[in-house]
């Protein structure tokens, strides 16, 4: 089954996924598509990573992941493939693909060279349309990264950091904020002690706040400021049927610290 | 043909749509997608349950709708699919999935309980993908629900009521605002004589209208207040080429009356 | 490999979409789709047959596109098809199918009038579940025009008009603002000498603003305005990460003039 997904920050009504589609579709009819997200903020390279990053490993073997935010269009900037052991990645070497592919073990990169499996004429503003989606459908076709380009001796590296316990407090710092306004850090869901204090301090640049452990979100009271681990497996921030983010003015880069016991 | 539709209130671009369709490919591959709607106003149930009461009936036969807006997640709310004749809704049991599934006539409930067909490790906060997803996936491939769990001997209502006529007035209340304003209503369209005269009362809490019958929208001049049958068989009051909804300044749940005769 | 796109005013989250999507199903199970976007500006005809037009050209052979932007709709509008050498177009008779097909070549027009291939009942309000998708669905299963209804003698013409060169200045208009603000115009690329010098001059009914000509965005400095040759093929006007249109306060419709010598 040849599979792909979408991630772009173009706007799902622009019209543009839908002529990336277009083209994929020329070279590998019947494909199956989904959407990560269209809408991540423009010219956000750290967002898109994050969303590929949550979202890919749940996707099938094989699959391929085309995933454009890409600011140097037709700059110089060079179009990598990465090959992990079961996905693929396509997309432009800014880094957005590095922590999806890195979280799915060891990988190789590639460079995109091969003119023949793109459009014939390039454009210098989309990419997207013309170099990635054609590469991504000739990935799904089983076309192998080698006959694309040469491997790649280095690449532009992107890492969200690895919050780390210290003491008594969990020391980290926002990577998104999702569509609730959940709060999501960069320390990892198994620093968190199984059974902490019902009472923990969060602290920020701005303030101190008393926050609750929680398993889910329900259980407690609306309104109460949570600390979880998340679906993600990450220590998460978040309000019952409330916003964490508003609370807190919290935005993705800012730094946290959870201290466990006051 | 495995065919499965997906409605929630996690956000077109938060990345956790893509989540759940990524479980599902792994356990149906190949399988047919339709979004319904991720832009459910977030915990809104009556809003998703209109959303699948109103386009679940389009589907083909064999269509599973996988439907996730749960504040409840991770508490004691229970999982849940409902088989109609025709189709299967998976869900949490809070009354999103019965609207639709009354309206298809005779149905059964069961409870999730199959730990075997769900992700192995199970979130507190995301059912959609750990739970729901990989159900739907295995009900598309035929599976039963009965091996999925037992039937429920009770499940949570709900109902959008049902408009009526008294004397001369339809007595009813809103049920949902469309993109485009437009006020559909839970009375039934057969309510509405054929030709009722051209001049209709609108009375709302706040204020009376004067309003006119039109078979459709651009039947009458732009701005004009209308009451017609919309697509859903429902009545529905509109606005031609404006928003009815911020016109009469209403919302679900308002009450309405219509009055047939001055 | 049967294949529509959809393209509508809908909403991408107002179900309707979702509702046209089943009906197809239903007549052509296992078809391929593609959201060119539901998110039209309500009734915005020109703008839907911008999007149209930029992306059907990039589909495979025998694809149909669905279009509806549909003021009219239950009035005398006629609904039509439009065959291409190898798509369809199917839609309102107004306007909005038209740049599209035109730019595919040679095209004929016929007008939907075969009840049988409809649903049964026809609802004023929504052609897009009731009459469009059906059509969709059985040219994507093979069945030719002639079979849905009559050639049409006439139909509602759309046309961006074309820039021109006239002296040193190119002149057109604005067709479209694009997600990213970048202002596409009616002037073709072509018309653009190859190596314009570096400095050009802006004139819009506000104001004269000093231009730079670029290959791409970010081959300038942040903030720079600059003329481009769009992924298009169109005179693109665009700021490296920033908005052309909110800098001009430029809008679809509005003249604007490139003087390509100072």
């Amino acid at each position: 089954m040849a599979m792909i997904t979408w991630l772009s920050d173009f706007g799902s009504a622009s019209g543009y996924p839908a002529a990336m589609k277009g083209v994929a579709l020329q070279i590998c009819p019947g494909a199956t598509f989904v959407d990560i997200s269209h809408d991540v903020e423009r010219h956000n390279v750290r967002e898109g990573a994050f969303l590929l990053w949550m979202t890919a490993p749940y996707f099938p073997d094989g699959t391929v992941h085309c995933a454009v935010v890409d600011p140097g269009v037709g700059t110089e900037r060079r179009a990598i493939i990465i090959k992990t052991q079961k996905h693929f990645f396509v997309g432009p070497d800014n880094g957005l693909l590095l922590p999806a592919a890195a979280r799915l073990g060891d990988f190789s990169v590639y460079l995109i060279q091969n003119a023949k499996l793109l459009r014939s004429e390039i454009s210098q503003t989309f990419h997207g349309r013309d170099i990635f989606a054609p590469v991504a459908a000739h990935l799904a076709n089983g076309v192998a990264p080698e006959e694309i380009g040469p491997p790649a001796e280095e690449w532009v590296k992107l890492s969200f950091g690895q919050g780390l316990r210290r003491g008594d407090a969990l020391e980290g710092e926002v990577i998104y904020i999702d569509s609730f306004g959940n709060v999501i850090t960069n320390i990892s869901g198994d620093l968190l002690p199984q059974a902490p204090r019902a009472d923990l301090i969060l602290e920020t640049e701005r303030k101190s706040s008393s926050a609750r452990y929680a398993r889910t979100y329900g259980e407690l009271l609306p309104d109460t400021l949570l600390v979880t681990v998340g679906s993600h497996g990450q220590v998460e921030i978040a309000v019952n049927r409330g916003s964490a983010a508003q609370r807190l003015r919290l935005h993705p880069g800012d730094p946290i610290k959870i201290y466990l016991h006051r």
